[in-house]
């Protein structure tokens, strides 16, 4: 997958929050260190900045910090000034560009007539915007421009109202969009999933400890063994020592985000049951099957996609060679005054294995194509090295509409696949064939029934009512 | 006066706020420079953290930084990204120890039902954690444990519930202490004096630009003249470049803080009339009458204590010299490992001129006096340089009681003059003699009648009810 | 292969330079962007400082910066404040820890009668003292401890009496030890190489520019393309467009660093005619040979053992797979106040892919071993993820003796394999069995003859006289 | 006097040393926070850079950091990295602008056949290009454009060949112009002062320790007691606990810097047997004496005029105010995008008191005048705030000729005062009059024999050759 940058802007504020990283740890002794690891674990889901907030026995107390949460949170470890208490929750914000700023960063946190409440949040609720003009008629005041704010008010609005059970489902009747969150209220913790599931929530334990997470690779990096996922529509409450589902409010239709599965989760993350190494592997089996090609070599563009390489080119019985060495510190770049080096950022990120690549058909396999900018790069840095035939094979299928749940894809304009045919796109980014893998093959690798899985992005049709877009009718009368 | 460090912690949140510095600038172009150019100038009222918020003629959108306001806003000003707008209120915070962090730093922002609005605030608000509490019944949430939050809420409470001017009018009912406050509401900007007027408020104009500042000295910097001060009690609303009282909250009694004329403003400051450094040269001219010593010489603890020892030597027709020379870049102390350079920082700040201190009888000046500890180490080193008598005299009264009004200075056990006499200081300090400038001299240097002045933190008794505390009924009286 | 720090000490100045990264670009037009292009290019050979060193028409302007390449030279860049000039060479210098210092990074910069010089240097001269206290006999002063500087005023007083050829070559009599370097005397270029060929030098063209770099893989970034290797002994000077060699003078034997194929080389460099991705592949290829094992998934450690596992499986018609996923964010770790974090940073590094670990038996292969402790604790982690079987098998043969060309392996007490079978490794490792490749595999997958490398760390003996080591007499009697 | 910025480049080197702080501390335990203490003391001399080299029984280590003592050195202390030892010599050196840069940054250290060598130098070498030439002929590397390295690897040479006392007499026999320097020679320590004595040295004790400063100040602060000025010529040795003078180099004619005395150093120092505020004080008596107005007030340009505003106040038994406040936060400006802040800076550093000014008749003291650009916009200032009439007057003569020996003033265009008379000049600065002290009224203030004096700056006449300029023969000949 390309890059993108958000058009960030330190002044205005914040846009609605993006995929990101939650966890909450209900634990038994000093938790800061725990959740700091966590959040690590998890940087992947955001590097913009980071922030923890942790109950002390009678307040909330937290520390967000801007860039990665080593070098954020760094010079407070060093002087030991570091939330103290034993049960917190956390929060990784995505990236954007820029000067970094905390202002608005995770977790939020209010102090209210029912004591102070935190919460970390995952996912993009979708009519933010009138629930915060609502609750502002009610005389909230906002300090943000965030959809989390609003959530959190609304939370802590219901609950006053009808308490802690009728308060949390009152206002999830009211919430649209996608949200896996942690809410604390005081030292009582709660694991919050849309009824749709868009992203991921998995509950697990580490000795006594209690973790909720967005991803299961920070219960193993914490020594602990998963419990279960926080099921769609689920409030747990996580309270001396245990885990009591508060409701269920279940959807017509359940919708996982398959971005998860194809790029965005670690691959050794089980994610709603379903390892997403193993989905990645399955997409270029299937790959291998719809798309197959003769060539000399299947090579991945690194890191993204490796997996789905190596099966489509075990399926196929090819030869699978990382043909594109990639720079590790070739990350971050800018624009030199009087200069292109942002011209030759491709060429400093990745230079190819010339006897891999010399004289050979090539099979180039992507986990997926937004922009199409850097695979054009590609396309060419590779024939300048001589390829003689370049077949680009995408594990996942065309994205033609925006994400409205958490994926930072917008407009539709930046889609290169936009009301093109498979050759119209070969032709431009310079490549002898291309090939998507088909809706079906992306819900047979995931594993799960279509019904399942929010393809919003693939079809322009969404699991939810969206202003302007095509609701996804079809896959409701399917259940 | 020798500094204090506050007990800052970034996780716990604030103190209420100390005694800082607020702008507003309702201009006609541009405004963020001058607002920076303004914040520059009041450095000395906060070095902690500093803010701005501008209307940018939609919705107002702040940048906070830490450090000096010259170090923190320089990157964002490098990369041009500052809030635009014309119209728009700046802050500076008071110094604090430890790892900086913007977390609930000045100015305040909220979004409302009525618009965006945003506060600068200088004070302290005595009842703000019960008002906090009730508001917080009312389903308002807080982020912070700072009073300027509570004040704004409140605030934006009464002034939906009854238009703008009953809404100030209904917060001020309600708010105790002192506050001197820039107030936006979207693009209307308003003046807010307590009715006491603790804290130092003033009106000017450079070319179409109204400016609010704490002190004059930013208007002259700016170019521009002093319209008036804002009086006690006044709500002042600037609109369509118009200047306009929206009411004034008499009071039985005004207070305005000695501290300001003493200490704390710059000298080149008119504060209710009155010129800082006017009221200055007088203090040292009624500390001459009422404590003149023979001696040889008369030198100021630099910089505090220097015009008060050159009009207290005028008058005496005494020898003024500058006998101890303060290392501009001494500032900054940390304690080394395993070594005692905190004990030499005074030794690092001040070192004498030995012609002026050797073989002589000094009369040592300075403003004031809280710890008294920098004032024993100053004695010991012009003792070692041969002093041979050392008279030091205060130009200010014995200070015995605390602030609860911006001043930090919060507990009693901090004060070296608390039931002391001046010959008992004397001994502490290692002086010859030791003598403080009486509350009448005070009043009459400042040249406002006593009841007009709050010197609650030199007598105990405050000019409003503080829990524990003697109220001061007699100037009420006297009215 | 198991990272290791220097015990760097800022004040004590350096020890003798490590394998570290040169680049010399004769260039037609301004030449800074193009060194830091390869700089970061070859960012992995040296993240502790950089330097550029350039000609401009008449005297030679350094800049140096510590840190990575891109955020050293970021201010530099921002502010358009970099040598001028058409000619210049550059250098990385290998990580160390602690702060970071830039005296004595690289290019080493002199003034001298000639015009000014400056070099930048791979390798370690193993008899730099004594040529130091010669110079110092002589005059010559120094202001570090890095042979560097002995080379280059070796370099400086030879050329003086002897004219720049036969200057050098005079040099390079008495310089012992690995050296490819690039120097420039003024305007002139010279690229050298140590006799034995201990590291690499290569020889490109991009347009016009003339390029020497450590690596092919610069010269493929700046979009050119290879001449040739610079041949053991060999002097070529680059001047008015030209690459001439000044002189080759021939070592019985050669001894390039088997290392740079094993693991410290990009793969996509081309080596002294070999391709490292090729060697690598082959190393894995002839390790399947030697040490086959039944087993259920081959399995590399990331990344280093990654091309080498995939040929392994390969060979042997194995499944391969990346069962341990590498956090590219958990490279830093720091020791946190009264906690373990650092014995977690393995597994805030790598974490099991489940399904390919769990009741698995696995081939784990990685390039090479030097102390063992990473391998230890990634066996312990795959055996608490369920593995059934672990077979250890390593790319390259035993390391048992310290390098004194440049590799950072100084003592023998560190190497686990020191005095022990492969069995009692195993164990050590906990692992159910270990393997190593044998010298001959090794050379084989390299592809030259025995007698061109330098296999002193494998075998003890060592291709120059070293005091204390044994001499590799046999391979020389081979010639 | 009006502050300059050095032309600076970080990538062509540093120009030649300017006025700058040395220190050397023969001390009985860890001395490295002596002498950091003492370099925080003499920060006023040197604000670019520090650096400390110190012997620890072996060899001598150096540690050089950027910016102000206080924050270069922080890092290094709070993590206890910090050279040790007994003996060291530090530096500071004098600020300039742009990117901070350590290269070439006193002490500057060598390692030759005697063993370790450095020197911490003030003062400027008139012939270090012709010094170096010959150097560099006879084998010398360079690696900075310095003149302190010049001066050491001179010296080093020299002593080499004729031993210590007759090598550093055969070094000073052809090094031409300033140096107060500080020499290590292993454990050995030389305090060296040219023959002409342009530049400050002096010898202290501290209990056991035996210090060598640039001023008295730091033996102050360091708790000790001046022992004597190194004498002009005079090279004293230190070792084992002795000060011996090693000889004396007579000059003809002694020319210490009047500018010591009019601006540079601390007024709490003494300089060859004169307070420097006791020959500031005279300044502005004999200013007073020479160039009497009349007119209500005299108010000192802060801090440079202050001493000799008070005493020209005193002795005509006048007014004296500090009518200008000085903000202690606007040191450092920058220019904003597109704003004219750097024209406000004047502004934003220097405020009038409205009673002081308004109306008056002020007389206007300032210690020099160089350029006179801020002297015209306070008198600009002054005017705006209604000043009936400004009469300025400076403590020193006019300065009309570069300085050649350590004062940054180096080209005649610069000096307002060339070829101008007094009256151009005030009507070049908007002034209703000006005046300067004549020459014989500095003499007499400085209170030294004319002859003892350089006066180049004010003449034009120097006390050594310098191509192009007249040679001070009258002075000579008065001998």
């Amino acid at each position: 997958m390309d890059s993108q940058l958000q058009d960030y802007d330190p002044i205005n504020g914040l846009k609605p929050s993006e995929n990101c990283a939650v966890i909450g740890i209900y634990g038994n002794d000093t938790v800061f260190f725990k959740i700091y690891t966590s959040l690590r674990t998890l940087q992947h889901r955001g590097q913009e900045a980071s922030g923890v907030a942790i109950f002390d026995g009678e307040k909330i107390n937290a520390l967000k910090v801007d860039g990665l949460v080593y070098e954020g949170f760094r010079p407070y470890i060093e002087k030991e000034i570091v939330p103290k208490g034993n049960i917190g929750i956390g929060h990784n914000r995505y990236s954007t560009a820029g000067i970094k700023n905390i202002t608005g960063a995770g977790p939020f946190l209010i102090s209210t007539a029912m004591g102070d409440m935190a919460i970390s949040h995952n996912g993009e609720i979708t009519n933010y915007q009138s629930l915060r003009d609502e609750l502002k008629e009610q005389g909230v005041p906002f300090v943000t421009t965030n959809d989390t704010e609003v959530m959190l008010n609304l939370l802590a609005r219901t609950i006053r109202q009808k308490g802690i059970k009728n308060g949390i489902r009152s206002s999830m009747e009211m919430l649209q969009g996608s949200y896996s969150a942690v809410l604390m209220i005081g030292e009582k913790m709660y694991a919050m999933r849309d009824p749709k599931g868009f992203r991921p929530l998995i509950l697990g334990k580490a000795g006594n400890d209690i973790i909720i997470s967005s991803e299961s690779a920070a219960i193993d990096v914490l020594g602990g063994t998963i419990v279960r996922d926080v099921q769609p529509g689920e409030v747990v409450e996580i309270y001396n020592g245990d885990i009591n589902t508060l409701f269920i409010m279940r959807s017509q239709r359940i919708s996982h985000c398959m971005f998860e599965y194809v790029y965005f989760a670690r691959p050794d993350s089980i994610i709603d049951g379903v390892e997403v190494y193993n989905s990645r592997y399955r997409l270029g089996v299937n790959l291998a099957k719809e798309a197959p090609v003769e060539a000399d070599v299947v090579i991945p563009v690194p890191d993204s996609g490796r997996t789905q390489a190596l099966s489509y080119a075990a399926e196929l019985k090819m030869e699978y060679s990382e043909g594109l060495f990639k720079n590790r510190y070739s990350e971050r770049t800018f624009i030199m005054p009087g200069n292109k080096e942002r011209d030759s950022a491709v060429k400093l990120k990745l230079n190819p294995i010339k006897s891999v690549v010399q004289g050979k058909r090539i099979v180039l396999v992507d986990d997926s194509i937004v922009r199409g900018t850097t695979m054009k790069r590609i396309v060419a840095l590779l024939r300048s090295f001589g390829a003689k035939e370049i077949h680009v094979r995408i594990a996942s299928p065309k994205i033609v509409a925006p994400c409205y749940f958490g994926v930072d894809m917008k407009t539709r304009d930046q889609f290169i696949a936009l009301n093109k045919s498979d050759d119209q796109i070969s032709k431009e980014v310079g490549a002898d064939s291309l090939a998507y893998l088909s809706i079906e093959g992306l819900v047979n690798s995931i594993g799960m029934p279509k019904k399942s899985l929010c393809l919003g992005c693939l079809t322009g049709e969404y699991p939810v009512k969206i202003a302007g877009e095509k609701e996804d009718i079809q896959t409701t009368l399917e259940l």
